[in-house]
């Protein structure tokens, strides 16, 4: 392409930002705008404004991150802090390990594991050496991983971030860096028992974090390909039709079905006997009800995956989360590589999460709108097999929390409620009330910072004690030890306590003790 | 290239292994020889036999990590946890908040920040869209944020991997991907305070990881140009001259003079005076003799370094740190955005790590050999200005600690210890003593999950009392709570602690607290 057409381009699709940034501006008054929609709008425009050669049309440098991923504040690492605790511990309740691989990968490691989504992962430039690509998931170097070492069972869990050159849509936290928390358990052993607990793990984390209602569906990929052999896709066809099927939580029933006739070229008798099939959810009593259907009785490989769906059941009654689990035949997920149980945990409640287009169009006529997949996974017993020489297979289940919408969601309520969220936890400023003390400030922080108590001291020689006190009031500190002539001459330390302005002189002796007295969690 | 040159180089390099692994087996029987170097030779062998066709001439599949790059087992991560706990805290202590940046920013970010190294910055291919590179350093990030967000003072900490396509050296903790964990103060403070407490920092996190002995050497850029500028050295060369003194630590003087003689065409006059002054060393004494030298004397930069040594100097005295701290003229650092302060934490307890043939041969005659920077950094009052489009300036100073070498020292105490490593937190396994109980296990250990209790089950319908007891025997599981028909019956729970063998009923009722009790850490 020449020039002047990827100038064009370019302008063009920075011409879509502008009328974009119109249509905001419009909706300026409307109360369900926030600030994040505003910044991302801004962000586009003003990279706009960079390709057409910023304000004095030189060649200006940009003062931004790469497109599709962002900065995270203290406060924003203060709430991403609580909620990986929150996941971290649930892992470890569970008795995970952890274990940590780089973030690339040669790239044939990737190749052949995401079918159609391949095109999204990020190549790195051949600078000589071996050709490298971004982790596009934590799964597929996790098997490499186990085949590596040969380790044919391990409960393990992995938090890091994944690369996808996707469309981002940052409001709706979709970036192109995200954080992924996986959760997967490697190993030959009884049907449906490492399942169960995956799912449980994901009642467990969405419960805790308290995100409003969700719903965790459960399908399983034989039950999904032998619906396809009974309905009569051809068996070339089941894995791009299973990815038409995976966007019926995004599209309405009626523009699937036109992809799978108009694109994929299936008759319409066959798209609307799976139109029939996909509609259905349930329970147990559903699954029961399908090993009855004359016409899944005709493959053995639904009537494995029903059976299969019964058993997780009964045993998820056992863990107590049946409350919260839909037996769901829509539910497709698009990667290659699962071979059994597939589950998705949805965010419920409408108004938590900023609602989608799509999501709105498509949204089943049911009471609750769908605002997300927030979770999912699902079994592998082929992918290990695939790095291994030999062929040996390890079987797999796992779960995958996807962070980032659920920190947009915990953002959201941090800015709409009062609390202040504190992003450091100093239990103490050292301050002075005169002049020349910085050597006392000093010699006081050390013995603080010696028995391990949390304290600052301003950076300079003569700072004003309002503006001390004024620090402690912005960020939260709760105590401040001021120091002056004259309780140097006493051999004291007046302590502050910042929230009632309640001010008292203790021995230096007695004052560590006092600090961690007041500011002790319990 | 031609396809056939390239395969000379690559088998030349391969043959290069293969020389090197000669020597590694020649070397078997010396004790210095650890599994890490072998794991490396062995690597570099594979890649070659990759490289050259594997075992039947077929183009086969490699199953490895990239280049320079390594997988953490849950037995590294259980120690890496540890250090990132330990300089967390310090950061924390210290009253620091924490950012992120994604994992690769805009070329045109890290465009002209790193002098000579800028060759080692791995790039991203080009697959339409901006051009990006992984990040290099947690500094020019940090920088870029701090511009971008138009903050003007932040005491920030940030732990992340950075990429260099350098020459890796695994077994001495050097990789392409590597973590470092900086703290930076920013913003316009008084002179050498916050500079003093990034050097308090340096020495409580060494003192507490315990690695042996340690040194912090401190330089000033200003000190280090003063000087090349009285000694004679043009100013447009500085900056190369400074990187090749900055080669002291691992090359003999000689060999650096012939460097700055030969290759950058300095005068053997200049090149003397030079190793005059960077054979010094000292404290505050060093710093005070300098300013009476009569050639220093001629540099104002020199002389407003040398008063800054002093001053930090005091502080350190007062901060109580003065018995690691070293002024060194030696000490340069490559980075060319210093501007003042340099400094560098160095283990000198000779046998901790393994040291490398260069170290050895530059060592200098003291009595303790340099193992290896484990800690650097410095102030650079210019680099947030270079992103900000107005220039305007924001002071920083900062330090990174070097956590490979830390837990590759760490890891081989570990291997040496007879102690083991747990990897995960689980307080009891939920167990049968009979066949047909798998049902009465899941709902015990979901009342167990569900009051927090961190509980592991076997996978098996029917798992044998002796391969539950011997899973918690091998990972560490303190107590097992058994299920017979018996302690149904009776509404009890065998329970197991593992380490005495001893066992005792306990009511379903009181369970929950008993197992508390007996695995709190207090």
């Amino acid at each position: 392409m020449d020039m002047l057409g990827m100038f064009c381009i370019r302008a063009c699709s920075g011409l879509g930002a502008l009328r974009t940034a119109t249509r905001v501006r419009s909706l300026h008054s409307v109360p369900g705008i926030t600030v994040a929609q505003i910044d991302e709008e801004v962000a586009k425009l003003l990279e706009l404004k960079a390709q057409i050669g910023g304000d004095d049309g030189k060649n200006q440098f940009v003062l931004k991150t790469a497109k599709g991923t962002r900065d995270y504040n203290p406060r924003q690492m203060a709430i991403r802090e609580k909620v990986f605790n929150t996941i971290i511990s649930c892992f470890k309740r569970h008795g995970a390990e952890t274990i940590d691989t780089p973030v690339f990968e040669l790239k044939e490691t990737l190749t052949g594991k995401y079918g159609e989504d391949s095109k999204l992962i990020y190549d790195l430039k051949d600078q000589g050496g071996e050709l490298l690509s971004l982790r596009y998931d934590l799964t597929v170097p996790f098997a490499r991983y186990l085949a590596m070492n040969k380790i044919t069972n391990i409960k393990r869990y992995h938090i890091a971030k994944v690369y996808r050159r996707d469309n981002p849509a940052m409001t709706r936290g979709r970036y192109r860096e995200f954080y992924q928390c996986d959760f997967d358990i490697a190993g030959q052993y009884d049907a449906m028992i490492p399942d169960a607990e995956c799912l449980k793990i994901v009642h467990e984390i969405l419960s805790e974090l308290e995100l409003g209602d969700f719903r965790i569906k459960v399908n399983d990929r034989r039950i999904l390909d032998g619906m396809f052999a009974v309905c009569g896709v051809p068996d070339d066809k089941f894995r791009t039709i299973c990815s038409t099927v995976d966007k019926l939580d995004k599209m309405a029933w009626e523009d699937v079905k036109m992809e799978m006739v108009k694109e994929k070229g299936l008759s319409e008798e066959v798209a609307d006997q799976i139109g029939e099939y996909v509609s259905m959810q349930g329970g147990m009593d559903l699954a029961e009800r399908l090993l009855q259907d004359q016409k899944m009785l005709q493959s053995k490989q639904a009537c494995a995956g029903l059976s299969d769906i019964k058993l997780l059941f009964s045993y998820l009654q056992l863990f107590q989360v049946t409350d919260k689990v839909v037996f769901d035949l829509s539910l497709a997920r698009g990667l290659d590589y699962y071979t059994g149980i597939i589950y998705e945990g949805v965010l419920t409640q409408a108004g938590v999460a900023p609602v989608s287009n799509e999501a709105q169009n498509g949204a089943p006529a049911g009471e609750s709108v769908s605002v997300g997949s927030v979770a999912g996974g699902g079994r592998y017993d082929g992918l290990v097999g695939m790095f291994d020489p030999k062929g040996r297979k390890v079987p797999c289940v796992g779960v995958s929390i996807g962070i980032e919408r659920i920190f947009s969601i915990l953002e959201q309520k941090a800015e709409a409620s009062a609390q202040k969220v504190r992003t450091t936890e100093v239990q103490v400023m050292v301050a002075s009330a005169q002049k020349n003390l910085l050597e006392q400030r000093l010699r006081l922080i050390t013995e603080l910072w010696n028995a391990g108590i949390k304290a600052e001291v301003m950076h300079k020689k003569n700072p004003k004690l309002l503006s001390q006190l004024q620090h402690c009031e912005e960020s939260g500190i709760p105590l401040v030890a001021i120091l002056g002539e004259q309780e140097l001459k006493d051999g004291v330390v007046k302590l502050r306590v910042v929230a009632t302005r309640e001010e008292f002189d203790i021995s230096r002796a007695d004052l560590v003790g006092e600090i961690r007295r007041r500011t002790s969690e319990a």
